[in-house]
């Protein structure tokens, strides 16, 4: 089939009330089809392939009474727009990450992820056992749809940069793609923020129109070849400690669901969650390993001046939103930073003198 | 209903060809009860809970076809006989952790967690993407049941000890509550190490019959009162870094079920390994805040002579069982080891880099 037509005629037949009259024959007869829309490139390494691996679980774990159809961005929507799809109906469900959706409610990056904010461990113990979730729904209710973690990258990579970092002096000026709230704290330190598209990053850091970009880590950046034309590659990304994936689901239709559905697709999502932040700390590691030992990338840690200017700003940052005007980001920052101050205490004075004495003491 | 003839009744009614022809006619009208067996009392915190939940969410994605019915420990046969229970037929499933039974084998100690080795997260990447499943699918294959992760505790707490430890020498002949692997790595740094079941402990140490014990974390400890009688609470547990919990499964019956049925136990269970880890993260520092605030606990850390000790025993002990007689342990071991050095790199690189910062320099 010709993709863009079958795009279009898709995307008509999607829009609107149509989209209930397709839908409901299939429920009529005990079986569902449902469309999910992604914000990734098909078979993007652990966040495309989960989407996929998403769908299918559902999809099996049902015996196919609820068989769900994946698009990669732009198949049938922009990947921006994957929430709106959900909304209109052209499409039931959507996979990609919450923070996308800011413009919607500056709550929503919270979900995702914020700089110097919670890792992928922490993050569920928020949302699952903090109130994390339920502060969530408010958020979404408001637009009828629900929201479920679907996966997470685990602390991400700072970023490629084509010259060395000697101390926070060498970030002034330099034109850093980096988005969101991370390039909001990036700024504060004195870079030039932009944002673009993936598939334009490589370009313009060859072109010299870019100095320096961060994507997610070893494990996508590695397909983008970006190590071709930066070869310092700094870690961490204090700016994005561990962003979670989000599946949301046309409210309506899920609580038309059965039961039985309903708890299965909440828990293949709890599952997913699990399923891709191994697959990145399995994986992230390979693909460094590669690109250290093949293409000769240099490893650096960014200097502890820009990690504590990082923290600075951060917190700037987190200290404004919690006195925004929007009440519900006022909370959500409330609830985010009460809970980070009780989890990190088991964290710093447990968790990590582990991992610090074992990297010391153990070689294997 | 009196529960020591309930328990007579069904442990006989359970036993051997009988248990089969209970369940069978519930099979053919396409609902099935099984019964679930845990090494947890009822209701205890994070892993009793957990089995209880488990159970629940299998039952409710089902739609109740396949119906989950929870025997605590000793409810139907004692905690430490559970396994037994499933291959003998008197129960279909257990939910315990599978070093419990490392004297059926050794290798199945990594399953669960060894001293100096993966954390949750960790353990993880290995189980899913690095052959770990398949490896312990082949262990289990021997006894005719099929094993999946259902939780996690994260990094536990190093112990109660009655006298603050200055250094190695404190160790020697201290009377300690700690078994499997980690008693053996605390026997190498000169403790005189014991095992005995959690009802029993607390008596132990008022009597001063034991200097010092560990169970699992804040969490768990809280209830069981040892800070009335041991104040200094030691962290970390550098032998318990991230102790998973088992879901096991009777492998005939298993594969006996449908395949939407077989899809969502693996899902359930996947789900609850997040859910565990989390409820873990975020209540063990809520319950150390209460052991510090309102009880006058001393959180210390292990001096620095005793963790790299530590590491060095856990070492050892590696690589002793890497040169097992038995195959199976060796192939494990070797497997544990090439996994953790590739994911250890990413930690120690990236994510530890994050959490040390931010400890250093967020001040929220």
């Amino acid at each position: 089939m010709d993709r863009r037509s079958f795009i279009k005629n898709v995307g008509i037949a999607g829009a609107g009330a149509a989209a209930t009259s397709l839908a409901a024959p299939a429920v009529a007869q005990g079986n569902i089809t449902w469309r999910m829309v992604t914000t990734w490139p098909k078979n993007f390494p652990g966040l495309g392939v989960g989407a996929q691996r998403l769908a299918d679980r559902i999809t099996a774990a049902s015996g196919g009474r609820l068989t769900i159809q994946v698009y990669a961005a732009g198949e049938l929507v922009p990947p921006l727009q994957a929430l709106d799809a959900v909304i209109d109906g052209s499409a039931e469900m959507s996979h990609g990450a919450a923070y996308y959706w800011q413009n919607k409610s500056t709550a929503l990056s919270f979900f995702t992820g914020v700089p110097y904010g919670m890792t992928a461990g922490e993050l569920a113990g928020w949302m699952r056992h903090m109130g994390g979730q339920e502060l969530w729904d408010e958020v979404y209710d408001q637009f009828g749809v629900q929201g479920f973690l679907s996966g997470n990258t685990g602390t991400q990579a700072g970023g490629w940069f084509r010259d060395e970092l000697t101390g926070l002096d060498s970030v002034k000026g330099v034109r850093f793609r980096t988005p969101g709230l991370g390039g909001q704290v990036w700024e504060k330190l004195g870079a030039t923020v932009t944002n673009m598209a993936a598939g334009e990053i490589f370009q313009a850091l060859q072109s010299g129109t870019l100095d320096a970009a961060e994507f997610v880590g070893p494990y996508n950046d590695l397909a983008l070849g970006f190590y071709q034309v930066a070869k310092n590659y700094y870690f961490p990304s204090f700016v994005e400690p561990g962003l979670a994936t989000e599946l949301v689901v046309d409210k309506a239709k899920y609580q038309e669901l059965p039961d039985d559905l309903q708890a299965l697709i909440r828990d293949v999502s709890q599952a997913e969650y699990d399923m891709v932040a191994s697959d990145f700390a399995a994986n992230d590691p390979r693909a460094l390993k590669t690109l250290v030992e093949e293409h000769g990338v240099q490893v650096r840690q960014f200097p502890e001046e820009i990690l504590k200017a990082g923290a600075d700003a951060s917190k700037e940052l987190m200290m404004q939103l919690r006195e925004s005007d929007d009440e519900m980001t006022r909370r959500v920052t409330e609830s985010f930073i009460e809970s980070l101050n009780v989890m990190r205490t088991r964290v710093e004075s447990n968790d990590s003198v582990f991992v610090r004495a074992r990297e010391q003491y153990l070689d294997l």
